[in-house]
Order: structure tokens, then C-alpha cells, then sequence
């Protein structure tokens, strides 16, 4: 199937297949000369995320990183809020995200542990959000729910601090379970207000009776949650193509996420703030 | 008791009594010269209030009418909003009123009956709001809640539509009773937007499970949900008086409102819109 | 078109065109034997919906109408909440239908009017959430937007109260315009509680500044609110015809809720609540 | 003043004067044989704490210190649905509380820090919510609001993580103003499910229009917010003295929560996680 994508008309190739194949695949597209839009990561290892952006920007193709929470109509709103100046000055974000269950105990030990797997997505956003480079990590894991996850070298539960260059601090948590569905908040404090996401439910329906009142559940999972967010992420890519203007997410991005998913795994490890300066 | 308002020292006399005695103790008071906060009704007969308000009148003593709705935050934030143009031209109003639970039907018996006992508060909230004359009146009542309250002539639920002059149609809801607690919200949209007061909660804390979210319940009853109203609506009165400036709220209000009660009367009675004009 | 539907591999015929061509359509359809799904209405006069029906239950063939606001989630998990006995036995309902903007003057004068083109979808809904047969209207009609509409002979704004069998009483707003957005709101009241369906906003976004709290707008119109009710209503038409089951919606249905329209327009014109018996 | 609490007709003594007045008026009242009802904190020393405390033990009288936050209804609540099970077991806490504005400068200076002055509150409700001790404070603070605060030696804004043995994890921002209110919040999530309590507005009032949705402002600071957690905390004084029944906050909360706000302040200057055994 990679053989195909020399076809001159192929513009441009999606690359959606499992992590350990991500680095190989990007290879041959960009040696093909094809545009690239590739689900995170783009692989487990620092060293081959590094040569194989470093051959991509070789080849001067165009490299999107799908970082699709950032295309979240209700996220991309908390964002514009901040760059429109709307809270004024950042101060801090709270990032909770929450799975509705584990993956199974097979996928845990290919995954490359909670903090690159999962909790990258928010560190992806808390950069995103800040507008900064992070500085410093401060990581805490916790096995709370499956002792089989512990069991395979990895944690269920993540609580992240980190601080940013331009003063802001983020303050994360992330659990593999959650009895009452998909949870995805985020919240941004600056200095002349606030502005928070908050989970979508299924329906608007609220019934009230004598014990109170009682709303829907929340979305299932990221396939119900995030399916704008893919349609959007789509068509960025394609626009972008289309207008020969730079990728709205790039494999640096992608890169600067693993660096604070390490550091928070050496903090996790070492019980203490780990400065990115260190990674 | 009554004797004693004619001492110097007394500014005001405050009638807070059963609706049978509010005439006789009015009366007494505008004898006395004493400015008058009255509980509605001031009666539950026309010629009655009619007198009783000339009387007031000749004497020239102020008489504020305890619509004490109006001064409820929520509500008067809704007044506020249509004042200030926030929504444009007025269109409509909707108005939900449910009690808790039904009262003894002994206080059924010598209610006046339900429009002019509990209504008559949507009915002097809808003037207030509308801003206007009522022009025509369409009530339909029924009996849902206890075949006793229909064994003693009234009704125990009631659906009203009333016409304004300046165009505003109101819809209102009332009930006896309602399993959830104190039911009571307004609704007023206009060319530029709408406005709504919703029922305050007990606590702000929710629940979210795998049924759903869950809040808590809605307030009691007028004693809770209108704490804050009571105050106002004394204060108001209070500096009325200290200011000389005119009631907020006056003995012409609760007439106005007492008409708009017997035309829905009629109408429940006769099952065809009653205008106004013809009481 | 209309020719091609006789092909022996078409197993039913979507009729989605102009209303004054579902009659004719539905009866061709019909006569080649094809199960039908049909936009409503069927037509603007009560003889040809009849006679359309008639020679569709003649033909055997089965007729879906899309009344597709009975298929929103918010909307069917209040009839399910009504269905599960969660609400106790119901008493009333409300029903809030505004338009974003009205239709083009040409599209109102052939709409047959604001209660066969707009309010005809919440008269249906009242039935189906009432589930008895409605019995009394009264209705009122109002101009408040543009004054063309009210030359062109029909109304822009309607307020509607309808009697059902079984006691319940609904009371529907209906408005041309709505300065905020799509707005359609449900509720339901009950002995054992209520249960409510409010309108989805664009996002869960909430700005907190010192004016106070600022969340999205409402969706836009019908595309946006109601896509999964389409969707759901495809569905259930096959479903129904893969499952030889009746369809969820009926000619008669639409038959029903057309006799409700004509009854609030007589009422609307002659200012008194009619009797359904009298259509 | 002190003087008058040795009258027999005195029962308990309240404490509501400046922090630097604590130690002293505990001590005479214990002398005196009364009950203590003191404001937070008994002292700003950790020394003097355990002085008064040990003196007052020793006297045998009742001392309730008055973490008024406790008897907040909505909070109460968030602690009566993870004592009931409502949620499971008990994972993370989640804690923001930002005042509205700043006090003055000199209030600072004798405040004793940020951290043993406001953040304590939270401190206290982490470890009353999480039912079990602390072990690790991992603490950063920061200057965000006026750099006179820093300029005085405190700092404005602080983000804490508290490890308990329990294996929760409390996660708290605090800041000393919020341009949109007084914003107090707590979550806590468990293996069924997650309870939170919001802030509560000053109106139920929300206006629609072309913009979006748009409600009220937060109570204003900790008199509106807190008013009925006062009446309760006294109700509780009260019920407690007469019952002859524990004190339900007692000094040695008032000291956990110190060693606490200590661990924090030792976390932030030596930019490392603290355990408490440490202090």
C-alpha cells in the first residue's frame, strides 16, 4: 500500500495506523515528495521522532501532527478567548481528561506509558493554550484502578504541575476511568476573567423530581466527543495544503509535547520537578 | 391591637393578617392617618376594595400592596432587562407558578378560589411586566391534584392567556402542587432577545454518574425562595415613606390585578375569552 | 423522475420536493407499489390529504410522514421520561418554537399559513406527548415582525392553547423571529415531577468576566438542531420497512395534526376557542 | 472585655477578634473554665499553637476553631456524597478558590503568607475531604496581581498538590483576586463517580440574545458566599456545647491544616516536594 502513494496523483497521504508504523510510513511519503497529515505520535522513541522530522524537513514537505482536541469547536473557543484578550493576562489552566475505561492490558504495555500516550494530548494543549515554552514538570502517578496496569510497568492515574516561561502554570489531571463517561474540561484563569470548556452531554433533557434534578450523561467516548474536532483537523490539512500556508500543528509540536511527557516521567520516577532544560 | 396604631409615635402600620380583616384594618389605620403596607388581597370582594381604596384616597395616607414577587432579585432582574431595552420590544411572557403541595382545604374554602388566591400573583407579575392594560383574558382550569379541592368549588390547576394593549401576550401555568418543590419562573422575549428567571437550587452541588448529572432540588417554598423578596419589599416601603416619593406598589395594583382574576374566572365559567372591559 | 420510481430493485420513494407536489407524488409512489417516505405535509387541503390517503391505504402500501421532531434525542427522551412513568400522570405541556428569522414573503404565501406550515410541527409533538386526542384550541395570532407578512395575509406570531381527552392541557408559543437563534423548547409536567428539554448551544464555552457569565449561542436553524433527528428518522423509515413493522409516523398523523391547525385558525379568526369536532 | 468571661452566667466565649489576639483570649477563656468558639487561625507560630492548644486540653474545655467553609451547604454536601459512597472511592480533590480582590498591603504583612493566611481553608477542606492524613505538599507560588505583595515578601497566586496516605491527591489553585468574583469550587472524584460544587450566582436570571447567553455575577465575596456557613458553624457550636458532643472542627484541625500551609511554604522556597514528617 506504501508503494502506492508515489502515484502522481496522490497529493498528499493520512497516515493512520498504528504508532510503531507512523515513522517508517512518513518516511516513504516524504521521500515520495507527499504531503504528510499523521496521527500523534509520530513515534515512541525521542531519537527516531527526531531523525524522522529532520528527513521530513529535508524533504521540504509539509508535516501535519494530529493534535485533534485543538480543533474542538468548544477548546478552539477557549483559545480564542485568551488571544482575543478576553481573561486578559494567562495566569493558569486546568486540564482534566478523564477516560471512560481503560484499554486493554496489551495496548497499555505497546503504548509507551500514560504520559506519552494520554496525557499528551493535554500537554499539548496546555502549550497551546500558555503560548509558551514549559520550563519545568512536577508529576505525580497513581495506580488506582486496574492492578493488571500496574502490573505492566505503568500507572492509570496522572496529576502534572507545570510552569511555563511567561509566568503560567498548569495544573493536569488524567485517569484512565471514569464511571460517569468522557470527561474533557479545560479552564483558563487570567487577569480579567475566566473562561472553561465544560463536557457536552447527550441530550438537553432534565427531569425533575423529588430528589432533585437529572441531566444526561456525557458523551461516550472520543469518537461521539471529538467527531468535529476530526472534521475540522481534516480540512485544516487540506486548506493549508491548498493555500501553500504552514501547518496549523507540526511535527515540532509533536516533538515539544514528548519532551514534557519524559520530563513528567522523570519526575513521576524521581519524586521531583524535572526542568525540560534537563531533557 | 388595632387601638393602639393611633399613637403618635406610629408612622406605619404593617397588615400582615388574615385577608378577612385587611379592609376593617386598612380602614382603621387611613382613620388613623398611618401610611399602610397591606398583604394582598386588600379583599377578596370588588365593592370592598373599592371602598376601602376610596377611603384610603380621601384620607391621603400612602398604601403600599405586598406584591412582594416583584422585588424578588431574579424577577426584578428580568423587569430590569425589558426596562433597559436589553430585549428589545416586549412580544410575550410566560409564566410557570406551581406550589409545593396544596393547603388545607378549609384555606380553599375561603381562598376566593384559586385564581384570585395564587394567580393573582402571575396576574399582577404579567401587568408589571407587560407594562400595559390588559385587554382580554382566556383561563381554562382543572382539577389534577385531590377531588376535594373540585368538592369545594374550586379548581387546582390553570392555564392563562391574557391579551395586553400594547400587543404583549402572556401565558401562564399554575399548579398546587408539584413533586419537585416551588416551581416559579418567568419568560419574556422580545425583537432582540429573551429573558428568563429559573428556580433557584438548594445547593449548587451535582452529581455526575453513570445514570447522568444530578443537582439537587428546588427550594421549599415562599418562605425560602422569596426570603430576600420580603426584605426588599420592606425596605422599599420604608424609603418610600422616608423619601415621600410614591409606593411602589399600591392598592390600584392589587384592583388591577383582582379584575384580571374575575375575568378569568368568567371565562374558566362561561369557556370563552372575556375581555376586560366587561367587568 | 416520478417514472423511474417503477423499477423493480426501487424499494420505496423519499418525496422531499415542494409541497404542492407530495400529493401527487405519494399517489404515484403508491400506485407503483412503493413504501413511501414523505416531507409534510401531504398537502394544504384537508380533501386532497384525505383522498392522497385513501389511495394510499388502498394501494397497501406503507407511508412514512417525517414529522422528524418526534426522532431529536432531547425531544423522544421527554416522551420516553413520559412513556417510563417517570413524571407520574401528565397534566400540562409547553411547547417554545421560535425561528431564527421568518421566510421569504413568497415562501409565506404559499406556506398555507403559520399554523399548517409552523405550528403544525408542535401540534403533532403535543399529541405525541399527550398521547390522547386533542379536543378544544384556542388560539391567538399576533404581528410583531414585519409588517409584509401581515399583508400578505398571515400571521407572524401564535399562542395556542389546546384541551387533550385525557385532561392534559398544552400551551404552545410560536414566533417567526427569534433575535438569539433557533429556539425550541419542550416541557412536560407531571403528579411525579417534570422533565424539560432545552435548546443545544454551538459550544460549552463560559466566559467569566465582571459583567457576569457568558456562554455560546444557540444553533443556528433546523440544519444544525435537528441533523440527528433526520438521520434517526431515515433510520427508523428502514428499519420499519426491513422489519415489515408499522411506521413510527403516520398519513394519519399528519391528518391529526392538520384538523388541530384548522381549528386554531378558526379560532384565530373568530376569536373563541373551537371544538376539534366542529372540523 | 476578657475580664467579663469569668461571670458564671457566661457559657462559652467567641473569639472573633484580630489573629494576634487568639493565643491570649483561648488562654484566658480556658482559665476562666468557658467553652472557645475562635476564628482561624490560633496562631501564626506553630509554638504558640501547640502552647494554647496543650493548655487548653489541659483546662478540659470544649474549643471548636471555626473553618467556617465546612458548613457551607454545597460543600457539606460534596462531603456527605463521598461519606455515603455516592462516588466510590475516593481518587483526587480538586479545590480553586480565588477572592475577588487583594486585601491591603499592611493586612498582608501580619497575615503570616499567602499559604497560612488564605490557601489554609483549602488546606483544611483537602484533608477534611479526603478523610485521611497528608504525606507530600508540593508547592509553587507566584506574583501575578500586584508586585507590591512581592514586594512585601508573600505571593499572590499558589498552586498546591497534596498527597495523602489514602493514595488521594488534592489539586489547589488559589489567587488573591479574580476579576469576575469570588470563585469557590471543589470536585472530587471517585471509582463511581465525581461530585462538585459550583459557585452559585446572584440572580437565576439569564438573558439570550444575538451574542449568546449571559447570566449573573458571583456573590461578591465571603459575607454573601458564606452567610449561611456562618449561621451554621454557630448553630453547630451551640448544638455541640449543648449535646455535651465532640466539637465537630477542633484545634487539632486548626494545627494539621498549619503543617500543611508550613510543608507548602518550605515546597515553594526550596522548589521541592516537602513530606509532612519533614515539619
Amino acid at each position: 500500500m506504501v508503494l502506492n502513494i508515489v502515484h502522481p496523483e496522490v497529493d498528499a497521504v493520512l497516515i493512520c495506523s498504528p504508532t510503531n508504523a507512523h515513522a517508517d510510513q512518513i518516511c516513504a511519503a516524504a521521500a515520495a515528495g507527499k504531503a504528510i497529515f499523521c496521527e500523534k505520535p509520530v513515534d515512541l522513541t525521542l531519537a527516531k521522532v527526531r531523525q524522522t522530522l529532520s528527513l521530513v524537513e529535508d524533504a521540504g514537505v509539509p508535516l501535519m501532527l494530529a493534535f485533534n482536541q485543538r480543533m474542538d469547536p468548544s477548546f478552539s473557543a477557549v483559545k480564542s478567548a485568551i488571544e482575543q484578550g478576553r481573561i486578559g493576562t494567562l495566569r493558569s489552566i486546568h486540564i482534566i481528561s478523564r477516560d471512560p475505561a481503560p484499554p486493554p492490558i496489551s495496548y497499555i504495555k505497546s503504548s509507551g506509558g500514560m504520559f506519552l500516550d494520554m496525557s499528551i494530548h493535554d500537554f499539548d494543549m496546555a502549550r497551546h493554550l500558555a503560548g509558551a515554552a514549559p520550563i519545568e514538570v512536577y508529576a505525580r502517578g497513581a495506580n488506582h484502578i486496574d492492578p493488571a496496569i500496574g502490573a505492566a510497568g505503568d500507572i492509570d492515574s496522572a496529576y502534572i504541575m507545570i510552569s511555563f516561561e511567561n509566568g503560567v502554570t498548569a495544573m493536569i489531571e488524567n485517569s484512565r476511568q471514569a464511571a460517569y463517561g468522557y470527561d474533557q474540561r479545560l479552564e483558563a484563569f487570567g487577569s480579567e476573567g475566566m473562561v472553561r470548556a465544560e463536557n457536552p452531554l447527550k441530550t438537553t433533557t432534565v427531569l425533575s423530581n423529588a430528589e432533585g434534578i437529572h441531566g444526561d450523561r456525557q458523551l461516550d467516548f472520543f469518537i461521539d466527543r471529538y467527531t468535529e474536532s476530526y472534521l475540522r483537523e481534516m480540512r485544516a490539512f487540506v486548506d493549508a495544503l491548498k493555500l501553500g500556508q504552514p501547518m496549523p500543528i507540526t511535527g515540532q509540536d509533536g516533538l515539544e509535547a514528548m519532551y514534557i511527557a519524559l520530563a513528567a516521567m522523570s519526575s513521576h520516577q524521581e519524586r521531583r520537578p524535572v526542568l525540560l532544560s534537563e531533557c
